[in-house]
């Protein structure tokens, strides 16, 4: 890369940093990618750290030392989350939503990667300090939660499938009960695609009863892997805690009370806001 | 937000612009923003678009007028795309990749989001100059590329279902022969997943005989949508153009041979790069 004057070298380096979150920066390889000194790259940290700190954009960790470097922790502040997880509940709240059965359509918000990345770094917010390997959903409308959560947390992620397809390889399958309509159904997961006592942070789109996570724990200890954390978007406030088959799970939204008659609904904020 | 220093001010428009891809940001804004003079903002831009054009990052389109602004155009140099494929086409030539029927284990690395943004910046990069209202993938693997792809263009994501779920109301359900096994299969989206005449960029993960795209471009024709372009991650060429279904597509990599006794295969860049 060519020399840089500082105000380039700030683009440069805001960029670099954006795109490497959880990743740990030395001085030296900037001050070699920039042909500058170390302190005028510390000058520069300094800097991008305080408009990243004070915008709520997240933290830029350093660490001081010859193993010394700089860390990007993407962060979302909790008075943000919360106004755009009230803009979204008054999305989810249209009475057009609410389809047989007390399902809610959201499929479309689910398509926004906007609304995705912000949800994303919710949870990134929510986990940053936990130590996880990787990131777990299962198909379908997990997926885009699941990614862009890794994304800011620099993670790799493990999609389970309803069915066990011939382009995975030998697989691991349990039966499980969907808590929603109590019928038995089938997940599976590729013996190749988690590695044996990993940590997994587990990411859903919506929780009922929890069957479904519930499952998803079930096949994490056939890996002998262990759960690091549970993230769901919606939960449904229609069952109660205790009824759950767990607890320790966080919510960004949830769903109080469909009334099919009227087609009403309420969503308030989840329990990371309570 | 407070008034800022320019070095804070380029920190700050520099992630302001990254995360708003493809959107159109009035010098105004920016101005009353930053409390900032319009000179002294295009200024700044000026070092962005500069820092960014060198890298290759994308460009910076300016509009000038009362209505002007700045659209950030997120890009990947052709040259840097092509490094960043061989550096995977090596990696998917491994030879336990090689599953029963021919098929190839990347689930791996469709789960590493960074190698999944390289490929959506890849896309969005083909695709920049196409009028485009929505990427539209199969379910299960094409999905974080669809959704990687969208972020870079700002857009929405609809995902094909291979069943037809109760949580997505209505749906048009269609049959399609999978080329690989010859098998009837079907695929459904629900009625409000997408718009009338709308234009859809189609995006998947692997592109043998083309039946499931196909399937895809049938769908769209029930809603009266028409298709804005085809890319996929990997095509194989065990299929010789001719016998595809459709001509016009993009692809990434190439798969040409695979041989089930020695487990040799070969990747190599795809029709992109040709």
């Amino acid at each position: 890369m060519k020399k840089l004057k500082r105000s380039a070298r700030l683009v440069e380096m805001t960029q670099y940093l954006l795109a490497r979150p959880h990743t740990l920066i030395s001085l030296t390889a900037f001050a070699d990618r920039y042909q500058s000194a170390k302190s005028s790259i510390s000058e520069d940290l300094a800097i991008i750290k305080e408009v990243f700190e004070d915008e709520g954009l997240g933290q830029l960790h350093t660490l001081a030392g010859a193993a010394g470097g700089v860390k990007y922790i993407p962060m979302m502040e909790k008075t943000t989350s919360l106004t755009i997880i009230k803009d979204i509940c008054r999305h989810l709240e249209q009475p057009e939503r609410v389809l047989p059965g007390g399902y809610l359509y959201m499929t479309d918000m689910l398509g926004q990667p906007s609304i995705m990345n912000d949800v994303g770094r919710m949870f990134a917010t929510i986990f940053a300090d936990r130590e996880i390997d990787v990131i777990m959903t299962v198909e379908t409308k997990g997926i885009p939660l699941a990614y862009a959560t890794a994304t800011f947390l620099n993670l790799p992620v493990v999609i389970v499938r309803r069915d066990n397809k011939v382009t995975e390889g030998s697989a691991v399958s349990i039966n499980y009960v969907s808590g929603s309509n109590k019928r038995i159904q089938t997940m599976s997961l590729a013996r190749r695609a988690l590695k044996e006592q990993s940590r997994v942070l587990i990411i859903d789109d919506f929780l009922k009863a929890g069957g479904t996570v519930q499952g998803m724990m079930d096949l994490l200890h056939e890996f002998d892997a262990t759960v690091a954390g549970v993230g769901v978007f919606v939960e449904s406030g229609e069952i109660d805690s205790e009824e759950r088959l767990f607890e320790d799970y966080v919510s960004l939204a949830k769903l109080t009370a469909v009334d099919m008659k009227t087609k009403n609904t309420s969503v308030v904020p989840g329990n990371y806001f309570v």
